[in-house]
């Protein structure tokens, strides 16, 4: 039996639940309009580890802990973790699984980790492939610099479209069938993003790389299930932040889709304020994924918010590429939220 | 309905069939003992790009349209496509997806993605949320060395334990459905690896690094499934090469698993020949992507070989991990392929 609509949309006819999550953050996003719905808060950028990787996936492993414990459970009850993260061979969620030992299925879609993450899982969990997993990612700000721009000793200055690597992780527990019972969140649809490149090569400018992306795969998800802003109380972007927020209206109104601005919610313009001066506004994996299990996850559990597309974007470019001359690909996936009745 | 069968492995009920592959591999590996089986062979290590980056992704597009044709498809008739790559940001796959147009999951396994791609994929196929996918993924000697160890302009020498890094590409179409209906090879399980780490910390020693992982996910696909080496014509590994794979035979002699030696196919050990002085043996994603499209799903399909147990091993260090002084972790993820009566 065929479960696809359209071009790129898949439905969850059986309706995984979501029945955890747990969001990890350092202190820069700890001092934000969100900072008090966090779970926890690394006492510093070490994270009482030698390195910065270390201190990284040291918070992606407690995120996960922290996921498994919300429910009742133990690491050892997770039958799949889907994980990455922005490093060089996804390091954080590799020796992160290592130490956790649930059943791994590494991936990188740089920032658009989240939702790729949860659409796979989403998949796997409604199909009776797995009856509990964990979607996690991460990322942090001292990692992030030193491996795509430049290590924090130099003291580099800003340009004003950057965007400042946000410093957390979320991990979401997906459960199938009987595991799902409990569950306030359920996924229905998912819609696979294709990778878009309008041409965009300024590495500094990320978001302006990942609209194009971002506006294909809502403007198909919409197309494939025949709705529109309207069916959604939000539409949450993952960190595109002002510039590229801008840009995706302007790409959807080419597209004939209408945006009702409030209804737009990019991780990346909300998780810092303007005092922060943090540019053009957070990105990184960890981005969508704690602002997601911070503050989505409990608005829909609540019933406060019914129904969101929600979307992580990513830019697949590396340093290498940058200093090849290509320009800059993005994709987003996106998955459907939905409140479920107690 | 659960699908799963022991701690890790699912059965794939609706057996998803395999309809079409394609490969591609360098001058060095078309010169080894199986070079007259792939299907295309680069013209010389720059593949008529500027670069190697731009050579190897060329190779991945190349073998997924490929792919596509031969099952009389184009790449827009394909609906997802999992891939990766060994590359920081896995750009070969990224700009791939962004020529190819094709929705896409990135995944990083290192010389896993194979076998990752298509335990994901399968389960994607079984249960009707794709009826047309492809899994693949590449590697290229040049842009590994860069990456990973030094510039080939340094002229470095190599150690004994070495692994020559694999410039191939190997694509595999997944049908569910209908779309299935003339397949000669279907998928029947999936067993999704931990990740497993024993302490070794020579990077040039990757066979070592992967055999534990490769290990853990035979004996465990063997107890969930209650089965014996004696069940499958062949149990083909990725890339362990001389020394891992004379390893893994020790660790399952440890767990009590016998080995016919016979039935253990390592493509790295194959896919060159002692006069190729590649030391221990080939390695990389394209490794046993390559073979797998150049010999193990051709003898399947012909019913030569009756069901195998196919398994591409992963080392998920980074050179920043090395030198900070962390030790390897392994992964390994299997899939049971069965020659399927016309």
């Amino acid at each position: 039996m065929s479960r696809r609509l359209g071009s790129q949309t898949v439905v969850l006819g059986n309706r995984p639940g979501i029945i955890s999550w747990a969001s990890i953050v350092g202190q820069k996003e700890h001092e934000g309009p969100y900072g008090g719905k966090f779970d926890q808060v690394l006492p510093d950028e070490l994270n009482g580890e030698q390195s910065f990787e270390s201190a990284e996936r040291a918070m992606l492993e407690s995120a996960v802990t922290l996921c498994a414990q919300k429910s009742g459970r133990q690491p050892s009850d997770v039958q799949m973790l889907l994980s990455g993260d922005l490093l060089n061979q996804i390091i954080s969620a590799g020796y992160a699984a290592r130490n956790l030992a649930i059943p791994f299925y590494g991936l990188y879609g740089a920032c658009s980790t989240m939702s790729e993450s949860l659409s796979l899982g989403s998949m796997i969990a409604d199909g009776g492939y797995a009856d509990i997993l964990i979607c996690a990612t991460c990322s942090h700000f001292c990692t992030a610099e030193r491996q795509y721009r430049a290590p924090l000793e130099l003291g580099n200055q800003r340009t004003p479209t950057a965007q400042w690597t946000v410093t957390g992780s979320g991990a979401v527990m997906v459960a199938g069938g009987a595991a799902a019972g409990s569950a306030k969140v359920e996924l229905t649809h998912t819609t696979c993003g294709r990778v878009i490149d309008l041409g965009i090569s300024d590495a500094n400018n990320m978001g302006a790389a990942m609209a194009p992306a971002a506006a294909d795969t809502i403007a198909t998800h919409m197309h494939d299930t025949g709705r529109s802003f309207a069916d959604y109380d939000l539409v949450v972007t993952g960190d595109l932040g002002h510039l590229g927020r801008d840009l995706l209206i302007e790409l959807l109104g080419q597209k004939k889709v209408s945006v009702p601005e409030a209804k737009l919610f990019d991780c990346g313009c909300e998780i810092f304020e303007a005092r922060q001066d943090t540019h053009a506004g957070g990105s990184g994996c960890g981005c969508a994924a704690s602002m997601l299990c911070a503050h989505i996850l409990p608005e829909l559990a609540s019933g406060h918010l019914r129904r969101v597309l929600f979307m992580a974007t990513g830019a697949l470019l590396s340093p290498t590429t940058t200093m090849q001359g290509e320009s800059i690909p993005g994709v987003a996936h996106a998955v459907v939220l939905e409140h479920r009745e107690g």
